[in-house]
Protein backbone atom coordinates (compact mmCIF):
# COMPACT_ATOMS: atom_id res chain seq x y z
CA UNK A 1 0.00 0.00 0.00
CA UNK A 2 2.99 2.62 0.04
CA UNK A 3 2.89 5.32 -2.35
CA UNK A 4 5.86 6.26 -4.03
CA UNK A 5 5.05 9.28 -5.68
CA UNK A 6 2.66 11.50 -6.96
CA UNK A 7 1.42 12.72 -3.98
CA UNK A 8 2.23 16.28 -4.85
CA UNK A 9 -0.68 16.01 -7.31
CA UNK A 10 -4.47 15.58 -6.88
CA UNK A 11 -7.21 15.15 -9.19
CA UNK A 12 -10.64 16.13 -7.43
CA UNK A 13 -13.93 15.02 -9.23
CA UNK A 14 -17.24 16.32 -10.19
CA UNK A 15 -19.37 13.40 -8.81
CA UNK A 16 -23.29 13.64 -10.00
CA UNK A 17 -22.89 12.52 -14.05
CA UNK A 18 -19.09 12.48 -14.25
CA UNK A 19 -18.96 9.82 -11.97
CA UNK A 20 -21.64 8.10 -11.10
CA UNK A 21 -25.51 7.91 -13.61
CA UNK A 22 -27.75 9.86 -11.03
CA UNK A 23 -30.23 9.71 -13.44
CA UNK A 24 -30.77 5.61 -13.86
CA UNK A 25 -30.21 5.36 -10.84
CA UNK A 26 -32.64 7.55 -8.96
CA UNK A 27 -35.43 6.27 -11.48
CA UNK A 28 -34.56 2.78 -10.24
CA UNK A 29 -35.03 3.90 -6.57
CA UNK A 30 -37.97 6.16 -7.56
CA UNK A 31 -40.13 3.21 -9.35
CA UNK A 32 -40.32 0.78 -6.38
CA UNK A 33 -42.11 3.73 -4.10
CA UNK A 34 -44.10 5.57 -6.49
CA UNK A 35 -45.60 3.18 -8.54
CA UNK A 36 -47.61 5.14 -10.58
CA UNK A 37 -45.33 7.52 -11.69
CA UNK A 38 -42.91 7.77 -14.74
CA UNK A 39 -39.52 6.97 -12.19
CA UNK A 40 -37.42 9.00 -15.63
CA UNK A 41 -39.55 11.83 -15.26
CA UNK A 42 -39.56 11.71 -11.34
CA UNK A 43 -36.31 11.81 -11.67
CA UNK A 44 -35.42 14.87 -14.35
CA UNK A 45 -38.21 16.77 -12.40
CA UNK A 46 -36.33 16.29 -8.78
CA UNK A 47 -32.62 17.31 -10.52
CA UNK A 48 -34.49 20.05 -11.60
CA UNK A 49 -35.03 21.43 -8.59
CA UNK A 50 -30.91 21.17 -8.01
CA UNK A 51 -29.13 24.47 -9.77
CA UNK A 52 -31.93 26.73 -8.40
CA UNK A 53 -31.88 25.69 -4.80
CA UNK A 54 -28.37 25.94 -5.26
CA UNK A 55 -28.33 29.49 -6.67
CA UNK A 56 -30.33 31.08 -3.81
CA UNK A 57 -27.04 29.66 -1.55
CA UNK A 58 -24.61 30.87 -3.90
CA UNK A 59 -26.55 34.30 -4.49
CA UNK A 60 -26.40 34.71 -0.72
CA UNK A 61 -29.80 34.98 -0.29
CA UNK A 62 -29.62 31.52 1.89
CA UNK A 63 -26.49 30.78 4.53
CA UNK A 64 -25.32 27.17 3.02
CA UNK A 65 -27.30 24.31 3.99
CA UNK A 66 -25.94 20.86 2.66
CA UNK A 67 -27.36 19.51 -0.13
CA UNK A 68 -29.15 15.89 1.21
CA UNK A 69 -31.71 19.01 2.98
CA UNK A 70 -31.80 20.67 -0.51
CA UNK A 71 -32.90 17.41 -1.92
CA UNK A 72 -35.15 16.81 0.57
CA UNK A 73 -36.85 20.49 0.18
CA UNK A 74 -37.22 19.61 -3.94
CA UNK A 75 -38.48 15.84 -2.97
CA UNK A 76 -41.35 17.63 -1.55
CA UNK A 77 -41.75 20.31 -4.17
CA UNK A 78 -41.85 17.90 -7.07
CA UNK A 79 -44.20 15.43 -5.00
CA UNK A 80 -46.74 17.72 -4.49
CA UNK A 81 -46.76 18.84 -8.32
CA UNK A 82 -46.60 15.63 -9.06
CA UNK A 83 -49.59 15.05 -6.50
CA UNK A 84 -48.53 12.29 -4.90
CA UNK A 85 -48.53 11.76 -1.34
CA UNK A 86 -45.42 10.22 0.52
CA UNK A 87 -44.81 9.45 4.06
CA UNK A 88 -40.89 8.38 4.51
CA UNK A 89 -39.53 11.07 2.07
CA UNK A 90 -36.48 10.92 3.78
CA UNK A 91 -35.89 7.67 3.09
CA UNK A 92 -36.58 8.18 -0.70
CA UNK A 93 -33.92 11.00 -0.18
CA UNK A 94 -31.20 8.23 0.24
CA UNK A 95 -31.58 7.61 -2.89
CA UNK A 96 -28.69 10.14 -3.80
CA UNK A 97 -26.26 7.69 -1.67
CA UNK A 98 -27.40 4.87 -3.88
CA UNK A 99 -26.21 5.91 -7.52
CA UNK A 100 -24.36 3.90 -9.40
CA UNK A 101 -20.68 4.49 -11.13
CA UNK A 102 -20.60 4.54 -14.86
CA UNK A 103 -18.75 1.58 -15.47
CA UNK A 104 -15.39 2.92 -16.26
CA UNK A 105 -15.10 4.63 -13.25
CA UNK A 106 -13.82 2.18 -10.62
CA UNK A 107 -11.29 0.67 -13.01
CA UNK A 108 -10.22 4.23 -13.75
CA UNK A 109 -9.59 5.46 -10.76
CA UNK A 110 -7.50 2.44 -9.50
CA UNK A 111 -5.46 3.57 -12.41
CA UNK A 112 -5.42 7.08 -11.93
CA UNK A 113 -4.21 6.66 -7.71
CA UNK A 114 -1.00 5.96 -9.20
CA UNK A 115 -0.87 9.33 -10.21
CA UNK A 116 -1.64 11.42 -7.35
CA UNK A 117 -4.36 11.37 -4.98
CA UNK A 118 -8.26 11.74 -5.63
CA UNK A 119 -10.68 13.58 -3.71
CA UNK A 120 -14.69 14.65 -5.24
CA UNK A 121 -14.96 17.73 -5.89
CA UNK A 122 -19.13 18.17 -5.92
CA UNK A 123 -21.88 19.64 -4.63
CA UNK A 124 -22.80 16.45 -2.27
CA UNK A 125 -22.01 16.98 1.36
CA UNK A 126 -19.21 14.95 2.75
CA UNK A 127 -21.74 12.09 4.25
CA UNK A 128 -23.34 11.92 0.85
CA UNK A 129 -20.37 10.95 -0.89
CA UNK A 130 -18.65 8.52 1.72
CA UNK A 131 -22.19 6.77 1.79
CA UNK A 132 -21.70 6.91 -2.50
CA UNK A 133 -18.52 5.54 -2.40
CA UNK A 134 -19.28 2.66 -0.54
CA UNK A 135 -22.25 1.99 -2.56
CA UNK A 136 -20.10 2.07 -5.96
CA UNK A 137 -16.73 1.30 -4.67
CA UNK A 138 -15.09 4.43 -5.26
CA UNK A 139 -11.54 4.99 -3.70
CA UNK A 140 -11.12 8.42 -2.53
CA UNK A 141 -8.33 9.87 -0.40
CA UNK A 142 -10.77 12.21 1.04
CA UNK A 143 -13.60 14.16 0.25
CA UNK A 144 -13.48 17.68 -0.55
CA UNK A 145 -15.62 20.36 -2.30
CA UNK A 146 -19.17 21.87 -1.29
CA UNK A 147 -19.10 21.20 2.55
CA UNK A 148 -15.71 22.37 2.60
CA UNK A 149 -16.07 25.45 1.30
CA UNK A 150 -19.30 26.05 2.78
CA UNK A 151 -20.74 27.40 -0.87
CA UNK A 152 -21.27 25.56 -3.80
CA UNK A 153 -19.92 25.16 -7.42
CA UNK A 154 -19.16 26.93 -9.61
CA UNK A 155 -18.28 29.00 -7.28
CA UNK A 156 -14.31 29.74 -7.09
CA UNK A 157 -13.96 29.47 -3.23
CA UNK A 158 -15.06 26.02 -3.64
CA UNK A 159 -12.18 24.83 -6.15
CA UNK A 160 -10.03 26.73 -4.18
CA UNK A 161 -10.35 25.91 -0.78
CA UNK A 162 -10.61 21.95 -2.07
CA UNK A 163 -6.70 22.76 -3.22
CA UNK A 164 -5.78 24.63 -0.04
CA UNK A 165 -6.85 21.65 1.89
CA UNK A 166 -5.22 18.64 0.35
CA UNK A 167 -2.31 21.11 0.76
CA UNK A 168 -1.63 21.77 -2.86
CA UNK A 169 -1.46 24.97 -5.30
CA UNK A 170 -4.41 25.46 -7.47
CA UNK A 171 -1.98 24.31 -10.27
CA UNK A 172 -1.11 20.65 -9.20
CA UNK A 173 -4.81 19.91 -9.19
CA UNK A 174 -6.86 18.81 -11.71
CA UNK A 175 -10.75 19.08 -12.25
CA UNK A 176 -12.14 16.09 -13.47
CA UNK A 177 -16.15 16.87 -15.04
CA UNK A 178 -18.23 15.78 -17.44
CA UNK A 179 -19.80 19.15 -17.71
CA UNK A 180 -18.23 22.20 -19.69
CA UNK A 181 -19.13 25.06 -17.06
CA UNK A 182 -17.85 23.49 -13.85
CA UNK A 183 -14.39 23.41 -16.00
CA UNK A 184 -14.76 27.25 -17.25
CA UNK A 185 -14.90 27.93 -13.33
CA UNK A 186 -11.93 25.55 -12.46
CA UNK A 187 -9.67 26.88 -14.79
CA UNK A 188 -10.55 30.11 -13.96
CA UNK A 189 -9.54 29.64 -10.47
CA UNK A 190 -6.16 28.52 -11.32
CA UNK A 191 -6.81 24.46 -11.52
CA UNK A 192 -6.02 21.97 -14.27
CA UNK A 193 -8.82 21.05 -16.50
CA UNK A 194 -9.64 17.26 -17.67
CA UNK A 195 -13.45 16.55 -19.90
CA UNK A 196 -14.82 13.30 -19.66
CA UNK A 197 -18.51 13.21 -21.49
CA UNK A 198 -21.11 11.12 -20.39
CA UNK A 199 -23.32 11.61 -23.39
CA UNK A 200 -26.66 9.64 -22.05
CA UNK A 201 -26.15 11.47 -18.53
CA UNK A 202 -29.46 13.16 -19.05
CA UNK A 203 -31.27 10.42 -20.99
CA UNK A 204 -31.07 9.36 -24.64
CA UNK A 205 -32.10 13.01 -25.85
CA UNK A 206 -29.13 14.64 -24.47
CA UNK A 207 -28.09 18.01 -26.29
CA UNK A 208 -25.58 19.61 -23.91
CA UNK A 209 -21.88 18.83 -23.16
CA UNK A 210 -21.75 16.37 -25.48
CA UNK A 211 -18.06 17.60 -26.31
CA UNK A 212 -15.12 19.96 -25.12
CA UNK A 213 -16.67 23.59 -25.32
CA UNK A 214 -13.01 24.93 -25.03
CA UNK A 215 -9.18 23.28 -25.54
CA UNK A 216 -9.44 21.37 -21.68
CA UNK A 217 -5.93 20.11 -20.38
CA UNK A 218 -7.19 16.56 -21.30
CA UNK A 219 -10.01 15.54 -23.06
CA UNK A 220 -11.06 11.38 -22.68
CA UNK A 221 -13.13 9.31 -23.43
CA UNK A 222 -13.79 7.55 -20.07
CA UNK A 223 -11.40 6.87 -16.74
CA UNK A 224 -9.67 4.57 -18.14
CA UNK A 225 -8.08 6.95 -20.97
CA UNK A 226 -8.15 9.79 -18.54
CA UNK A 227 -5.66 7.55 -16.03
CA UNK A 228 -3.52 7.19 -19.51
CA UNK A 229 -3.03 10.48 -20.20
CA UNK A 230 -2.72 12.10 -16.67
CA UNK B 1 -18.02 -3.50 -2.74
CA UNK B 2 -21.85 -2.78 -1.95
CA UNK B 3 -22.31 -1.73 1.64
CA UNK B 4 -26.08 -2.66 3.27
CA UNK B 5 -25.75 -1.98 6.56
CA UNK B 6 -24.12 0.80 9.48
CA UNK B 7 -24.31 3.79 6.89
CA UNK B 8 -26.42 5.15 10.16
CA UNK B 9 -23.60 5.17 12.82
CA UNK B 10 -19.76 6.19 12.26
CA UNK B 11 -16.39 6.13 14.26
CA UNK B 12 -14.29 8.73 14.08
CA UNK B 13 -10.63 8.33 15.10
CA UNK B 14 -7.95 10.53 16.74
CA UNK B 15 -4.56 9.66 14.20
CA UNK B 16 -1.59 10.78 16.36
CA UNK B 17 -0.82 7.90 18.81
CA UNK B 18 -4.17 6.10 18.34
CA UNK B 19 -3.58 5.16 14.93
CA UNK B 20 -0.21 5.79 14.07
CA UNK B 21 3.36 5.56 16.29
CA UNK B 22 4.28 9.00 15.67
CA UNK B 23 7.50 9.09 17.77
CA UNK B 24 9.07 5.97 16.33
CA UNK B 25 8.35 6.83 12.74
CA UNK B 26 9.36 10.98 13.23
CA UNK B 27 12.46 9.78 14.88
CA UNK B 28 13.37 7.32 11.72
CA UNK B 29 12.73 10.05 9.39
CA UNK B 30 14.80 12.62 11.39
CA UNK B 31 17.87 10.26 12.03
CA UNK B 32 19.36 10.14 8.64
CA UNK B 33 18.71 13.89 7.84
CA UNK B 34 19.72 15.25 11.34
CA UNK B 35 23.11 12.36 12.16
CA UNK B 36 24.37 14.29 15.15
CA UNK B 37 21.14 14.33 16.97
CA UNK B 38 19.64 11.96 19.34
CA UNK B 39 16.09 11.17 16.85
CA UNK B 40 13.42 10.60 19.61
CA UNK B 41 14.68 13.58 21.94
CA UNK B 42 14.15 15.58 18.71
CA UNK B 43 10.78 13.33 18.01
CA UNK B 44 9.35 14.79 21.58
CA UNK B 45 10.89 18.23 21.41
CA UNK B 46 9.18 18.75 18.01
CA UNK B 47 5.77 17.04 19.25
CA UNK B 48 6.28 19.33 22.27
CA UNK B 49 5.51 22.40 20.68
CA UNK B 50 2.00 20.85 19.26
CA UNK B 51 -0.57 21.58 22.21
CA UNK B 52 0.96 24.97 22.53
CA UNK B 53 1.19 26.38 19.20
CA UNK B 54 -2.97 25.14 18.97
CA UNK B 55 -3.61 26.35 22.42
CA UNK B 56 -2.92 29.89 20.75
CA UNK B 57 -5.44 29.56 17.85
CA UNK B 58 -8.29 27.47 20.51
CA UNK B 59 -7.72 30.48 22.84
CA UNK B 60 -8.25 33.01 19.56
CA UNK B 61 -5.29 34.54 19.24
CA UNK B 62 -4.77 33.90 16.37
CA UNK B 63 -6.50 32.47 13.15
CA UNK B 64 -7.25 28.85 12.22
CA UNK B 65 -4.07 27.66 9.98
CA UNK B 66 -3.83 23.91 9.37
CA UNK B 67 -1.31 21.43 11.16
CA UNK B 68 1.40 21.77 8.62
CA UNK B 69 2.06 25.29 9.36
CA UNK B 70 2.51 24.76 12.40
CA UNK B 71 4.47 21.90 12.37
CA UNK B 72 6.82 23.47 10.43
CA UNK B 73 6.82 26.88 12.38
CA UNK B 74 7.58 24.34 15.59
CA UNK B 75 10.33 22.51 13.79
CA UNK B 76 12.11 26.28 12.89
CA UNK B 77 12.12 26.38 16.94
CA UNK B 78 13.41 23.15 17.68
CA UNK B 79 16.18 23.42 15.34
CA UNK B 80 16.90 26.93 16.78
CA UNK B 81 16.90 25.07 20.51
CA UNK B 82 18.78 22.55 18.73
CA UNK B 83 21.43 24.74 17.08
CA UNK B 84 20.98 22.54 13.84
CA UNK B 85 20.68 25.07 10.49
CA UNK B 86 18.40 22.68 8.21
CA UNK B 87 17.87 24.12 4.47
CA UNK B 88 15.06 21.45 3.71
CA UNK B 89 12.80 22.18 6.55
CA UNK B 90 9.33 22.00 4.27
CA UNK B 91 11.27 18.41 3.56
CA UNK B 92 11.73 17.27 6.72
CA UNK B 93 8.34 18.40 7.80
CA UNK B 94 6.49 16.00 5.57
CA UNK B 95 7.90 13.01 8.07
CA UNK B 96 4.03 14.11 9.61
CA UNK B 97 3.15 12.36 6.04
CA UNK B 98 4.80 9.46 6.79
CA UNK B 99 4.04 7.80 10.02
CA UNK B 100 3.18 4.12 10.54
CA UNK B 101 -0.10 2.16 11.89
CA UNK B 102 0.22 0.46 15.17
CA UNK B 103 0.05 -3.31 14.07
CA UNK B 104 -3.79 -4.00 14.73
CA UNK B 105 -4.96 -0.51 13.19
CA UNK B 106 -5.34 -2.21 9.53
CA UNK B 107 -7.00 -4.95 10.29
CA UNK B 108 -8.68 -3.62 12.86
CA UNK B 109 -10.28 -0.69 10.35
CA UNK B 110 -11.45 -3.74 8.01
CA UNK B 111 -13.16 -5.25 10.12
CA UNK B 112 -14.88 -2.11 11.66
CA UNK B 113 -15.91 -0.78 7.96
CA UNK B 114 -18.56 -3.48 8.33
CA UNK B 115 -20.14 -1.38 11.24
CA UNK B 116 -20.36 2.11 10.43
CA UNK B 117 -18.76 4.67 8.33
CA UNK B 118 -15.25 4.92 9.59
CA UNK B 119 -13.35 8.50 9.60
CA UNK B 120 -10.53 10.61 11.10
CA UNK B 121 -11.08 13.25 13.77
CA UNK B 122 -7.84 14.29 13.91
CA UNK B 123 -5.83 17.96 14.23
CA UNK B 124 -4.28 16.86 11.22
CA UNK B 125 -5.00 18.33 7.91
CA UNK B 126 -7.00 16.98 5.00
CA UNK B 127 -3.93 16.41 3.17
CA UNK B 128 -2.09 15.52 5.54
CA UNK B 129 -4.43 12.69 6.95
CA UNK B 130 -4.94 11.64 3.13
CA UNK B 131 -1.08 10.80 2.47
CA UNK B 132 -1.10 9.12 5.66
CA UNK B 133 -3.58 7.09 4.61
CA UNK B 134 -1.94 6.37 1.74
CA UNK B 135 1.17 5.32 3.52
CA UNK B 136 -0.45 2.79 5.65
CA UNK B 137 -2.76 1.57 3.79
CA UNK B 138 -5.75 3.39 6.29
CA UNK B 139 -9.27 2.47 4.67
CA UNK B 140 -11.53 6.18 5.64
CA UNK B 141 -14.35 6.94 4.52
CA UNK B 142 -13.72 10.63 4.70
CA UNK B 143 -11.25 12.72 6.42
CA UNK B 144 -13.21 15.56 9.05
CA UNK B 145 -11.86 16.95 12.28
CA UNK B 146 -9.74 20.01 12.57
CA UNK B 147 -10.08 21.35 9.02
CA UNK B 148 -14.14 21.15 8.92
CA UNK B 149 -14.07 22.67 11.87
CA UNK B 150 -11.70 25.61 11.63
CA UNK B 151 -10.67 24.86 15.46
CA UNK B 152 -8.80 22.53 16.90
CA UNK B 153 -9.98 19.22 19.32
CA UNK B 154 -10.40 19.36 22.32
CA UNK B 155 -12.82 22.14 21.45
CA UNK B 156 -16.25 20.70 21.18
CA UNK B 157 -17.22 22.45 17.47
CA UNK B 158 -14.48 20.10 16.18
CA UNK B 159 -16.97 16.75 17.27
CA UNK B 160 -19.98 18.16 16.42
CA UNK B 161 -18.83 19.41 12.92
CA UNK B 162 -17.57 16.17 12.12
CA UNK B 163 -20.94 14.38 12.97
CA UNK B 164 -22.82 17.03 11.26
CA UNK B 165 -21.09 17.07 7.91
CA UNK B 166 -20.87 13.11 7.82
CA UNK B 167 -25.17 12.94 7.76
CA UNK B 168 -25.30 11.96 11.88
CA UNK B 169 -26.38 13.38 15.25
CA UNK B 170 -23.44 12.99 17.50
CA UNK B 171 -25.00 10.12 19.86
CA UNK B 172 -24.68 8.04 16.02
CA UNK B 173 -20.90 8.77 16.38
CA UNK B 174 -18.22 6.99 18.32
CA UNK B 175 -14.92 8.91 18.93
CA UNK B 176 -12.11 6.26 19.35
CA UNK B 177 -9.29 7.20 21.10
CA UNK B 178 -6.36 6.18 23.43
CA UNK B 179 -6.20 10.10 25.07
CA UNK B 180 -9.19 10.18 27.83
CA UNK B 181 -8.99 14.25 27.40
CA UNK B 182 -10.10 13.36 23.76
CA UNK B 183 -13.02 11.40 25.01
CA UNK B 184 -13.97 13.78 27.91
CA UNK B 185 -14.60 16.38 25.12
CA UNK B 186 -16.26 14.19 22.65
CA UNK B 187 -18.69 12.53 25.30
CA UNK B 188 -19.57 16.28 26.24
CA UNK B 189 -19.92 17.29 23.07
CA UNK B 190 -22.31 14.08 22.99
CA UNK B 191 -20.71 11.24 21.01
CA UNK B 192 -20.11 7.74 22.10
CA UNK B 193 -16.47 6.84 23.29
CA UNK B 194 -14.06 4.24 22.61
CA UNK B 195 -10.88 3.45 24.86
CA UNK B 196 -7.82 1.77 23.01
CA UNK B 197 -4.70 2.43 25.24
CA UNK B 198 -1.41 2.92 23.21
CA UNK B 199 0.93 2.62 26.64
CA UNK B 200 3.97 3.08 24.42
CA UNK B 201 2.93 6.54 22.40
CA UNK B 202 5.56 8.63 24.52
CA UNK B 203 8.35 5.91 24.59
CA UNK B 204 9.09 3.24 27.38
CA UNK B 205 8.51 5.17 30.27
CA UNK B 206 5.04 6.67 29.29
CA UNK B 207 2.79 7.02 32.58
CA UNK B 208 0.06 9.23 30.70
CA UNK B 209 -3.43 7.31 29.48
CA UNK B 210 -2.47 4.05 30.60
CA UNK B 211 -6.10 3.30 31.18
CA UNK B 212 -9.19 4.88 31.36
CA UNK B 213 -9.81 7.66 33.20
CA UNK B 214 -13.65 7.02 32.76
CA UNK B 215 -16.04 4.43 32.13
CA UNK B 216 -16.32 4.95 28.25
CA UNK B 217 -18.52 3.54 26.33
CA UNK B 218 -16.44 0.91 24.94
CA UNK B 219 -12.28 0.16 26.31
CA UNK B 220 -10.67 -2.37 24.09
CA UNK B 221 -7.20 -3.66 24.10
CA UNK B 222 -6.70 -3.09 20.37
CA UNK B 223 -8.35 -2.04 17.25
CA UNK B 224 -9.07 -5.68 17.00
CA UNK B 225 -11.08 -5.96 19.66
CA UNK B 226 -12.37 -2.70 19.19
CA UNK B 227 -14.34 -3.81 15.81
CA UNK B 228 -15.11 -7.40 17.55
CA UNK B 229 -17.46 -5.24 20.88
CA UNK B 230 -18.35 -2.28 18.91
Amino acid sequence: MRFSGGMERAFIFDVFGTCVDWRRSVAREVAPVLADVDAFAFADAWRGEYQPAMERIRAGGRGYVALDILHLENLDRVLDRFGIDLEDRAGLNRAWERLDPWPDVVAGLQALREKGLLATCSNGSIGMMARLARWGGLPWDAIVGADIAGDYKPKPAVYLRSAEVLGLAPESVTMVAAHNDDLVAARAAGLRTAFVPRPTEHGPGQESDLGPSEEWDIVASDFIELAARA
